[in-house]
């Protein structure tokens, strides 16, 4: 499918993507839901208005809200009808023209250019779980504890359930807000000093936004667990290594992971990433009766390329969301199968996603043996040379990408960038 | 000071306590706002709407929702002018009778009777935390775990900083909610086992709302962090044993606590609690300046028991919120530290507020010593015998009362129960 806007054979947003996204404008700074086309934003609030989907039958009142809860709280066979009905829209050979492509009312409302938009955090979140299911990273970071540790030795049931923490949700936000350095406590040279953390490090995940809930006390079956799932984002999960090495021992982090955690603006919908499923690894394995999924290729398998860009735009590493022991139908699974609750506009990430190699680490802790080897990241632009890290510094910009293509000729199924820059301690 | 409603001497709700709940009646099921007065509950949205608050120049629009976020929203000055006048509307010497006691209208719809009323949540909850300050509760579970281990072999920062970790904000109910016994997965003989939880515990926490929050990367100053709480509850944090010890070896707990966290309906203001203050303990001690607090009565000392109710009431532990080694003033200035933004309706609990002695422990861990020692608890009813636990069985209601005594003649302040069943599992 091409569309008649305009999409660039390197654009995140073909048509067969349509992400949801929350969005102001110079001139109107109500926050409003879009979606992404090109290097477009196509204002939902404005097609709803206008009458476009009023006969899909749902309550379009909820595409004119500013968070998408209401919305994603419709389900999956409202999405799907939203979805196809922008497709009919969008696609070259229309036959819908008359609703917005040939409606001057409409149309010369209804498109942006993403340049010009601010975006805005897609839901109200009420709970942000962090899982740990990225192979990679477990086994590397239990062996620079200790060489030669095993992830079982340090955490026992790490292959037979997902293990998680709840992480801390007023301090998710969206791509592009830059933070402090944290200050905290930690020990340096055998003395516990308080002050900016020294080892600022960011972490490489993929994160799902829930639409329906469970209610309190009833599990969700997991083959049914993906019927519950909104959509994706990347995630950020900003580390102070210093402050949560301190902290955690008992209870787990805290304070060393709740300064900020950043998600990039576009929420993509499962159906956009159908072409891109694949097994999670480490499978089969014995499972009790609530983890054992029918589906095979419950995971996905996108790259996710981790950068440095301060004058200059350095690669530090190439992760993919397919680096997992677990799939987001059993981390649902798990994560309701004593009772919890899940609720519309929970995020749910999955962890560090580090492939083998140092070049996929998907942090810095890994990257550079934790601090032990500082790592040499090399600019795009070869002749603009390098630079080398142990952690962040300050006025480091980090950014995700990730950009899975589908076959010639469709484009690409993208999420925008998650970016965020860190600024000095206060 | 008295009232001309009648409040007997061992009632929770005296009139210098006043707390604030959110309830609903059989003829009309909107969640309200009321307070609390002997065995009466007085309707605030009644009172609100008849302008008996008109003249105190704030937003009394905000005692007309059902929660009491935009209300706590609103700081410690509205908050005080409101309990000032609820104090002179309810004086026996009222001089503002014609608002309320000689006001027909307004006196026949504002009170209802305690047992008749159904209580809700009293606010959104956005995030809860759950801090490990309770001194004798890590101190027995650090020894419990290995014979002869100290605290801080197994947490170096125990007394250097409140440590915490983020709790479920979704599954935490208000009193008399029953929950299922969790299923998951742990050990048994040294084989892990999927199914219903065997050692299912409570926690007797302290908990305290936030009012006003702070903004993302602004710390709040220990010495005007008390100005952030609006009120107190009573906190079980039902804990799952086995399923938290074989989970929470690298991420500290998840599903061992997220199935049911219950809290009492009165959130108690912190100018009933005044009379109660004492210093936290092991105290004075070297802090970094941000948790170096001026004031040095910065915690309470409010008696918390707890009981086991079946066919018969039997004792299991009286715990005091005394108990702790840092404050909630030093909680919050450490939760913000980092700039962590806390919100309207974050909750933030204790941890256990076990006293020294075994009849102290908050906990069936601490007083069974990890199920090792089954506890016999006494009935109230001498005649009545005892029962005798190792950790919750199905149809046990476990329910915490607290009371503070105030001088002879000025009655109590206390929370109303905190209580929840133990159904089977499913």
């Amino acid at each position: 499918m091409a569309s008649w806007v305009t999409v660039s054979e390197n654009s995140d947003f073909s048509l067969q993507n349509l992400p949801y996204g929350i969005f102001s404008t110079s001139g109107d700074d109500d926050a409003r839901i879009g979606t992404a086309i090109g290097d477009s934003v196509l204002d939902l609030k404005v097609l709803a208005q206008g009458g476009v989907f009023d006969d899909l039958k749902f309550d379009v009142g909820t595409l004119q809200e500013p968070t998408l809860n209401s919305y994603a709280a419709l389900g999956k066979t409202v999405h799907q009808k939203v979805r196809h009905r922008l497709q009919k829209l969008l696609e070259k050979e229309t036959q819908l023209s008359h609703l917005l492509r040939d409606n001057k009312t409409i149309y010369e409302k209804a498109f942006y250019k993403q340049a010009n938009v601010q975006m805005h955090l897609p839901m109200k979140i009420n709970n942000y779980t962090d899982f740990f299911v990225g192979l990679h990273h477990a086994v590397t970071c239990a062996g620079l504890v200790k060489p030669g540790q095993t992830i079982e030795q340090v955490c026992p049931c790490f292959y037979n359930l997902p293990i998680a923490y709840n992480g801390r949700t007023s301090s998710v936000v969206v791509s592009e807000m830059p933070f402090h350095r944290p200050n905290g406590q930690f020990p340096v040279d055998g003395k516990v000093v308080s002050g900016p953390c020294r080892k600022l490090d960011f972490e490489v995940e993929f994160a799902a936004f829930i639409s329906r809930g469970n209610s309190f006390g009833a599990p969700i079956n997991v083959d049914e667990a993906e019927d519950h799932i909104f959509g994706f984002v990347l995630l950020n999960d900003w580390s102070a290594r210093d402050i949560q090495m301190y902290e955690s021992t008992l209870m787990g982090p805290f304070n060393g992971k709740s300064f900020c955690t950043t998600i990039s603006p576009w929420v993509v919908p499962p159906e956009a990433l159908e072409p891109f499923r694949v097994a999670p690894k480490v499978t089969p394995r014995e499972l009790p009766e609530y983890l054992r999924e029918k589906r095979e290729k419950s995971a996905y398998d996108i790259p996710i390329r981790a950068t440095l860009a301060n004058s200059e735009n350095y690669r530090i590493a190439d992760c993919n969301t397919n680096n997992v022991i677990f799939s987001f139908a059993q981390m649902i699974a798990h994560h309701t199968c004593g009772g919890c609750p899940l609720q519309t506009g929970d995020l749910i990430g999955t962890g560090t996603l580090s492939g083998p190699s140092r070049a996929e680490a998907g942090c810095l802790l890994e990257q550079t043996l934790g601090g032990t080897s500082p790592y040499e990241m090399k600019a795009e632009d070869p002749s603009k040379g390098s630079v080398i890290r142990a952690f962040c510094e300050d006025n480091d910009t980090i950014t995700f990408t990730a950009q899975a293509k589908l076959s010639e000729g469709f484009g690409n199924v993208g999420f925008g960038a998650c970016s965020g820059k860190v600024l000095p301690a206060i």
